[in-house]
């Protein structure tokens, strides 16, 4: 009998938040994953075109976290219609030394949410121009908000635009935006506006056709885009990604599968990129000047969910939430 | 917020049993595996040579089933100098219609014994002779014992023979198999005679060399070979398999990576042998003749696991077992 801690979401978001400790967090996987000694295996995927979902399961060790985490994310199409939400899931915490559970985070996708955020504040922070006063955001979702949030913390930008294909999501993105960092923020009707007028650009989508030109890159732009995760997404026109100075990925076998790498190898787009760790660690070079046009494709690791995970665990022993199962 | 069952391994030995009802459940697993319409993938497997540990990740999807599970086994070879077990794991159980968290099945494997054991079972009813006066077993630890219980439950021998490497824990093994379903059972020190007086023999050792060979073999014997999970493993002679009249497997393809098919092919065996769930669904013929001898490889799949996740919550809600979180 072990004592095991088992934390809802209500649990998690009350001592779970996007913060610079997330951030850090999450730039220490990134940056163990260039050490070479994470293990990190492909993404276990199951489609079930019976009831039109999806499961995938991720997970990576990284050496010094005290635990790794097995996330299980689940999405089914159907759920709307049921008055329930499509994704969910739930990340289990095992103890790197003994293999033992140590908690159940049923953050229904929560904690997954905060990490994608703070990844997107770790690629600015190493790769953004060191002066942003206007960041863009393509997209109207919940990562819409959180990257931005996240950048902001890395970024203090003064103003922040807006688009999507919905102009009433992208004003009440915006609203939103507003009213959680302070900012200027405004919806517009001209995605080509809003990245001339940015530094930083994050694209949130899960478009399957290019949202941001190649016509439309300007000196001093930094580009993350978030939203590809699945082979047959597709947010950056793959001439964007020949022309920008650097093209760099969170996981290179991942970016090729199911990243913005795979458009573009499409299209012809021979260079073998570097990941965002082998920067972090100055194992290869990032931003060489202010004008540098530069893109980071972000497909989601496991290595990220061991660290979101870790952390929360230590953020709710701290706090003393949840519950405690003895099994 | 919604309602998740948690059950601990207490919850479970007080709900789940090996018995005719688990074995009907997983052997309604094997006969969906052979309807071609399960969603079965890859084991994800994750070494952790540092830690002297590995995970695996198995699940799968069966249409008519109201759940699907997840199961993560953790593997830690370095626990048990802290006087704790080498193997644990846990079970989640999502809805098939809406992917969502139904139940935690905090089992520490003993799920996986059960549903192994039950698998044992299926095969004997399936391939052993209609008469088995005698059954011997390869093997003393948890499933020499579960086998031969499961097996009785199908094949109601009158004698019980083992042999293992360690003369007391042979003895201890046969001691408890006398209690636990009153037959005679006795430990042996010839292997050779256990397979010669036998009519259905289960090797359950983490042998990675032949513990039995094919000179042992006779008209009239069934084997079911439980043991090899990994590559690495095998405990039948390849010239076993390709003596036997018929050899099958669990699942073809983890069969030949990590069963007794990968060392039979190494040692030139060619033919395609059939599933379990072929010969149950009588998509492909089975024993033949009281006089054959048929082998049978059981590696392991997330069929059964997902058969007897869901099983347990059916149990357990009927026993009105264990506790519910809202999360």
């Amino acid at each position: 009998m072990r004592d095991i801690s088992v934390l809802t979401e209500r649990d998690l978001r009350g001592c779970v938040h996007l913060d610079r400790t997330a951030v850090d967090v999450v730039e220490q996987a990134f940056r163990a994953l260039a050490s070479g000694k994470v293990v990190m295996p492909p993404i276990l995927s199951m489609d079930l075109p019976d009831v039109h979902g999806e499961v995938d399961v991720k997970t990576a060790y990284i050496p010094g976290f005290a635990g790794f985490a097995i996330k299980v994310s689940p999405g089914f199409f159907n759920n709307p219609k049921l008055g329930l939400p499509s994704l969910n899931g739930l990340m289990i915490l095992f103890s790197a030394q003994t293999g033992l559970v140590d908690a159940l985070l049923l953050d229904n996708g929560y904690l997954t949410d905060v990490r994608t955020a703070a990844a997107g504040a770790v690629a600015a922070q190493h790769l953004a121009p060191r002066e942003v006063t206007t960041a863009g955001v393509i997209g109207t979702g919940v990562q819409a908000r959180l990257q931005i949030i996240a950048a902001h913390l890395v970024r203090p930008f003064k103003k922040v635009l807006v688009w999507g294909r919905d102009a009433g999501k992208a004003t009440a993105c915006a609203r939103d935006i507003a009213a959680a960092i302070g900012v200027e923020a405004s919806a517009t009707d001209d995605p080509a506006a809003l990245v001339r007028d940015s530094q930083l650009v994050v694209t949130t989508t899960p478009a399957r056709e290019p949202v941001l030109k190649a016509e439309w890159l300007h000196p001093g732009l930094h580009i993350t885009a978030m939203g590809s995760d699945q082979a047959g997404k597709n947010e950056i026109d793959p001439a964007a990604v020949a022309k920008a100075d650097l093209f760099v990925c969170d996981r290179l076998s991942q970016s090729e599968k199911l990243g913005e790498l795979r458009s573009a190898r499409a299209a012809g787009f021979k260079p073998v990129p570097p990941e965002l760790g082998e920067i972090i660690a100055a194992a290869k070079p990032g931003r060489r000047a202010d004008g540098d046009i530069t893109i980071c494709d972000l497909t989601g690791t496991g290595a990220q969910d061991t660290a979101i995970a870790t952390h929360a665990l230590a953020a709710a022993r701290k706090a003393g939430a949840g519950a405690v199962i003895q099994a």
